[in-house]
């Protein structure tokens, strides 16, 4: 579908959950462009914290958008699973060889992977057979400074890109700390950790109740060989991500 | 909370991602209410393919619904797993005991554990330290019976009740077969199929192009131990779940 795209370089896609104006999205698509023929797709608002949703009950928008890097972009309503739906539909015969997801704004640690946007569109990635990279900088706000983050995406996706054949699917996290104060990279487990969730009440104009979801975010994994453990000491965190849910430990326990 | 909870029996969640009214959890909350203090927590839409989703984005409302069933009933406006948190916030002090989820309306086998709003419900139990098991009969119809499922449903309530320590997470699929016909229950892990995306291109009154999203299920996995073979052959299929989605094979793969 896109002409000038080459054979002999990678086709990535380029998605993420913050929407596609945002800036972590924006630095990522600067940082994988040389890496071969780039294209975007990604959702046209924010949809943090939407999981592995697809969009089933409602139909599907998907618009070009001009992101002003020269690569082809897209701007789609629905999820960032769907996104990565629409991005093998786009190229057609073609394969994508790599999904490159965020970079989030905010961390998507431990147990934060299985609500993540980001995460989930890496692991959809997965599940077509595509190696696939997650990344997030462990910062919430919008106006944070991504460039650090230069030298974390462009030695990662070297390195899936080298051992293709592993088809890695890579939970990155990446301390919100200056490039010379980030200590290396460390392969971790997802930490033993959970949110305490908690809501918060509130009354509208019509006297009516509504509630905001809150949470306090728990952790009582105290290895040092977890993903939360390394970003505590100033290490990027990459964590190998899998989409067999099942349990084999409980599998031996359980008969009828 | 509940004024009629006995301090003698388990407090026990139930949820869906088909929405309050659909069939299948109310066969679910016939089924469960012998077994303890049973409660409600349930989208007031369906859900169908939300995932792990939680609604961060917006606002969340919770309305009582009485369902005739003489058990506490709540309509969420938010997914499934808001559900499940919901459900903890209203017990206050007290602790689940049990999440039961469904009785979906179509199979929730293989990979579709990770799209299914029914088993992320169920997940968000267990990473909550709570047993927690879902239920999908293997026919997406509305008006079917569920009649079939009763011993199922009892069954496998009773085993895990009896085997809190194990805290046990159950994806259960039940073909839809007669009771006489069905050949038994079956522990299995996930079997290795993925869903090729397809989406049907429509335009709208006003000449807008808009999709909805298709799929065929590929299941590539010969084994004799997996889910959909069970299925196939006549058998209930219960897959153990876990949340850790650390893939250890491939930490060790890795490194930098």
């Amino acid at each position: 579908m896109f002409q000038n795209f080459k054979d002999n370089l990678p086709n990535i896609l380029v998605v993420n959950d913050d929407g596609i104006t945002a800036p972590g999205i924006r630095a990522l698509i600067k940082f994988i462009k040389p890496f071969g023929n780039v294209f975007v797709v990604a959702p046209n608002q924010s949809m943090s914290g939407m999981g592995h949703a697809i969009t089933i009950n409602s139909t599907l928008r998907l618009n070009s958008y001009n992101g002003g890097e020269d690569v082809p972009e897209f701007a789609c309503s629905g999820t960032p699973v769907d996104c990565v739906k629409f991005g093998a539909k786009l190229l057609g015969d073609k394969k994508i060889d790599l999904v490159v997801s965020g970079i989030n704004h905010g961390s998507n640690s431990s147990i934060n992977v299985i609500y993540s946007g980001t995460m989930s569109a890496a692991i959809e990635g997965a599940i077509e057979g595509v190696p696939a990279i997650g990344f997030s900088l462990c910062n919430h706000r919008l106006d944070i400074d991504f460039s650090a983050c230069e030298w974390v995406v462009k030695t990662i996706v070297e390195k899936v890109l080298a051992e293709k054949h592993n088809c890695f699917c890579l939970n990155v996290n990446i301390p919100y700390l200056p490039k010379e104060e980030i200590k290396g990279i460390k392969t971790c487990r997802q930490a033993k950790a959970y949110w305490k969730e908690d809501f918060e009440e509130r009354h509208d104009p019509n006297g009516q109740t509504y509630y905001w979801l809150k949470g306090s975010f728990v952790n009582e994994d105290s290895g040092e060989d977890t993903d939360v453990w390394a970003l505590d000491n100033g290490y990027v965190s990459v964590v190998p991500v899998q989409f067999d849910l099942t349990n084999y430990k409980a599998l031996q326990l359980l008969n009828f």
